[in-house]
């Protein structure tokens, strides 16, 4: 098992948050997707490490930007 | 024809738009809605005059609260 938690920039309600949630779970190995809209920090649990391209994908598609992505967690 | 316009507060994003958009679409008669997410405003068409109470309970359904009913459009 894998974690990364990264920060994404415009969420604003619940409703943000369900479509980011839904979005990440569509990826491959992805088994828990953990959202605060208020501190906009996402963690994701996944059987292999979450790749920033397929991360950057799924939240683009959802409609939001991720802002930071440390390097290390 | 019948036109409304009132106030809703809590809306910050469009899928809260969208989710008012869709309770009061939902009601019998209504054929048009418009809003906007800055103002809070949301304009309301429909066949026979869209009652406060029914009104209410669309926006009450999508989560949310009128703020301002005008006595007259």
């Amino acid at each position: 098992m894998s974690s990364r938690t990264f920060t994404v920039s415009g969420m604003t309600c619940g409703h943000c948050a369900t479509s980011v949630t839904e979005e990440l779970t569509e990826l491959p190995g992805v088994t828990d997707v953990q959202v605060s809209v208020d501190s906009g920090r996402v963690s994701v649990t996944s059987e292999q490490e979450l790749s920033r391209e397929a991360a950057t994908a799924a939240i683009t598609e959802a409609g939001y930007t991720i802002t930071d992505w440390p390097s290390a967690n």
